[in-house]
């Protein structure tokens, strides 16, 4: 039977010696642990880019697989160490709501536990690094087999991130940057079959109150090289690209930009 | 028996949420899948990055494992998708010519197939996320043993990807820098032979039109630290360094600066 | 029974061609070989950034599991290349002394093997790459059950590295910072017990001859958002951190950078 994949995502940095010390506690425990390295690169301490990432790549795990995340800004406060069942995933993450955008991609309520059993976690418990004191060794006991009820008990309520919600009528959508990619293109949070259905006629593009001339195009390649693209992106949702170069630097535009599409005038 | 293994190579960034994807999509169809990053930092879309890449890397690996190769400016136009066998690998990469010089290193010809049979793909293929929709699935199909003749109709042409080639005479020799690695080192495509062959006596070598004097040696640590030296790089070409620091840096050179070596009048 | 792990520790940079080769070659020897990287980011060459880390992440790891370590400026030069059994682990390292600081974390003696039999190498060894040419098909052998013996003749003597070490007396703690992370935490090597002690009362902290006034707290969330703070690291060592900032950044110090406390005058 295969053994359950533990994924890793933290904020830590490519190449952090505090990865490392995870996946070797990890396998002290399990020695057959399936560790996966999902990313290290979340900027430092940015719950809004931890969830986009959780929310665009946890849909395609296989169901059980246990995932931890470490973005912590709250790391040794009082703020609790969570387990979370949703969208079939298990989740071992913090309380401070990087996971809930996920979560919400499915109707059923996530089962959250809080951490609260020391046997499963390391002897000695830092004060600024759970991620190998308690996520790590909780992640293995669970690819052990542990049932998720003895790591504590059930909560009902818990911190929930408030992503920006886009803002669409008949004859306008409204949105803004949420996650540039390696190619810099600009990914929105303006559902794609929104922005489908409006372009379907001619549109205006407005980007940080500047109107940006766009080819609306179905991929890169349908628009000459170095041409801004509008496109509907992989997470089906509005992406600004340019054709073989950078959205983001053509434009010095980035997180946070508003965006607004609007049907022309005839 | 062991579990074939299935290495990933992309222009995505580290810690891309898209290639986190690609690992979640692998393991939902086979998890017993083991997954392998070879590198996410191929700059976007650098066709020749990836083709020394991959001409670089992939003769090391076992017979018969599974490589997804996804640097894919043309996703979602008419280019196809390709499952490549050659040299005992098995590549799947989309039609652009970046594994040519690879499969140019042995004399027998590479079996191609163009993936055309969407019953190995994910049920909703994207137009500018095949390596999530189309090469990760088909990845797992064939770890799991499929025949790679039902992916679809055998192919005879494809892209080829010209890279530079090196001119050499008895009395000199000429190439480019095609690869900086991390330390700065530069690396030509001067077969190191050639190369030793000529440095047997005193020879010139110029970057880019300046003469550059190096101490020819067979290993780093044999020029004084801070000195420019040629040697055989572990690619077998023309390598010009600097021991213990950075000879791209101290140049001002890198891809693409024109090399020549030539003997030294007596 | 579990496979061992075969970790990897470089300077060769992310996505570096050198590391997937080295993979391809422990792959085709060992096909059930359990390959995880721990960094391949080690700055080029940086012997001490590497035995920090090397001290921070293996103490983790289960017994037997092999640490293929490739910091090396000397490669193809006659400095040694080394089976070290230190503290439970194994390690594959050149002869440069990155490891001893993890040995001496430990009172017991490791064991040390000179690698001097090419039958466990690649056929033909380059004068630049011993990672892919002597490291790693060695490791793979291991992985099969090789006994540590057959690889050559015991050693007695090795390079070892003096790192920095603190001055402590009951007044004063005097130290350096050694590592910065990602978040721009400044890690000292000044013990973090010892830190405690004297920061029971009133100190001060003196980083670089500049009077730095920090918050003595436990963990991060402990100090205002922006605000200095002096804490005890998850290395059990004095840390000076920005809550929700970076101290290298706002103090613009870095390795290297002299740390003085100092007990306060009534």
């Amino acid at each position: 039977m295969a053994e359950v994949p533990i994924t890793l995502t933290t904020d830590f940095g490519e190449g952090s010696p505090y990865v490392a010390a995870m996946k070797g506690v990890v396998l002290a425990l399990n020695p057959n642990a399936r560790l996966l390295d999902l990313s290290h690169t979340i900027p430092p301490q940015d719950l809004y880019h931890a969830a986009f990432f959780l929310r665009s790549a946890l849909p395609y795990f296989p169901p059980g697989t246990i995932h931890v995340i470490v973005v912590d800004p709250g790391v040794g406060t009082s703020r609790a160490a969570l387990y979370v069942e949703t969208a079939g995933e298990r989740l071992l993450v913090p309380d401070n709501g990087c996971w809930t955008p996920f979560a919400q991609t499915v109707a059923q309520p996530p089962v959250v536990v809080r951490l609260a059993e020391p046997r499963y976690w390391r002897p000695h418990v830092s004060a600024t690094f759970h991620g190998r004191d308690i996520f790590a060794p909780v992640a293995a006991h669970l690819s052990l087999g542990l049932d998720y009820r003895l790591l504590g008990p059930p909560m009902s309520d818990w911190v929930r991130l408030a992503v920006p919600e886009p803002v669409l009528t008949a004859e306008q959508l409204g949105g803004e940057v949420i996650f540039v990619d390696a190619f810099g293109n600009l990914i929105t949070n303006i559902p794609g079959e929104a922005f489908a259905r409006l372009a379907d006629q001619p549109v205006s593009i407005v980007l940080a109150e500047r109107a940006v001339p766009c080819v609306c195009v179905r991929t890169y390649g349908e628009a000459p090289s170095g041409t801004l693209a509008a496109l509907v992106s992989s997470v089906d949702t509005l992406e600004i690209a340019v054709t073989q170069g950078s959205a983001a630097r053509m434009l010095g535009m980035g997180v946070g930009t508003a965006v607004t599409v609007s049907r022309l005038e005839r």
